[in-house]
């Protein structure tokens, strides 16, 4: 643990709630691995004050970046005066770092998290037919990554066809001819890759977002859900000898995004 | 050292330069050692920026105390809905915490943390005539608090002797009869507590605050430097034989009023 002293470089993560939150002690261990007096620190702050909270608290001349959880990704990509392209695209920033003039620069590692976590657990995306549930805030981070990751399709499937449709007519002009299609039921059949990005399987009365009958052994799964680690539908998956990677994988790789863009991509 | 997670509670020390404070670490590891999930953390923070800062920061719903230090003290008492006693009487404030309603009370330990540290070197301060050389933010605290700690007289001196008059003029009316003079030298004959509050002490060549071939052995002689920890005059004071506390002391003693203050008077 970095020892705090006067010369301790601040980065906050912004959320309402915050408690839960973890990256305060990931990120700041990861910081001291690389040698770096900094510390991440957790801040609620609620919807209706952030952009006051984050116009005063950027004044202070050692706070060089900013991590931003729910429901804050949207309102901080107003903050920037730059944006990464996939931030641009997905219109929302999970972090922010000082610009030169000190103004804010974005990016969203959500997605990257997730393709991260793939390909440490052996699922590497590239050339993979990809089924990914779920068209919220991960979903569509998740999505524009894995296309950016080279998957040869994206199968896309959510609760709410309408949200499905949406994020699919986004993706379209950066898709490069991917072939997009929005899918009425979560079938993963014909894929050998599959993403949850809804929250089933937090709560045992959930149902699983897939179909755990229509696995088969060549597939990848991968789960944005950290708790508990192993979902139902990662035990379905390792019960028939799929790859799996995890939430708690995701937020593991994720850290160490973090941690690379606040240091400056170092 | 606290480990920080998403349910740490915030204390910010606002200084400008800020890398030299030791209150981070000091005020951190006595949050740990009292069982709270707590950390002070620097904000470096221009004058020309606090107002605007502060007002930002204080909508953080985890933000539960403020240190201050140089140059903020004035302009932070501005920011308190309520000020004890001493702190409105100094016009400054070095610690603010929240009241139930999220406005900040403020009080100015500075004096306090020097008459700790002098109780707890042996030199009970009630009852003996006091010297203080330094009339400047210090001085007007440390000044303050050994009238409050029951000193029988006090002498001041000051290099700029209008200074010194302004800040009796300001302590007779709370001073409670106890005789106050300002002196044109830093004369210690008839003192039995000695009290430096200038920087006169931190570089070698500096001129002592006091004359030391007019120390004598029942004077306690105190100094409010830090570094060195032992300065020439405190060196002088302990060749004789007297009893000295340090700055390095009255930090220590601060610590641990800033931590009682930032907790609630806990």
């Amino acid at each position: 643990m970095t020892v705090l002293d006067g010369a301790t470089r601040l980065h906050l993560i912004l959320g309402d709630p915050i408690a839960q939150v973890k990256s305060p002690g990931g990120v700041t261990r990861c910081f001291a691995a690389r040698g770096r007096n900094a510390a991440m620190l957790p801040v609620h702050v609620t919807a209706a004050e952030f952009d006051d909270f984050v116009r005063g608290a950027s004044l202070a001349r050692n706070l060089d970046g900013l991590t931003i959880t729910v429901p804050h990704k949207f309102a901080a990509a107003r903050h920037c005066a730059t944006l990464t392209e996939r931030a641009q695209l997905l219109g929302a920033v999970n972090v922010m770092r000082r610009n030169p003039d000190r103004s804010w620069h974005g990016d969203m590692l959500d997605g990257a998290g997730m393709v991260a976590a793939i390909r440490a657990c052996g699922g590497e995306p590239a050339g993979r037919h990809a089924l990914l549930v779920g068209a919220g805030g991960a979903g569509t981070a998740i999505a524009q990554a894995l296309l950016e990751a080279g998957v040869a399709s994206l199968a896309l499937h959510d609760a709410d066809p309408a949200r499905a449709e949406a994020l699919l007519a986004r993706l379209r002009p950066v898709s490069g001819g991917v072939p997009l299609r929005g899918l009425a039921a979560a079938e993963p059949e014909g894929c050998t890759l599959v993403v949850n990005a809804t929250p089933a399987g937090m709560r045992p009365e959930d149902p699983l977002p897939v179909p755990p009958e229509r696995l088969r052994a060549d597939m990848f799964v991968a789960d944005v859900i950290t708790a508990p680690e192993v979902t139902p539908l990662l035990a379905a998956a390792r019960a028939l000898g799929c790859g799996t990677s995890t939430g708690v994988d995701m937020f593991g790789a994720q850290v160490e995004l973090i941690a690379d863009f606040l240091l400056g991509g170092a």
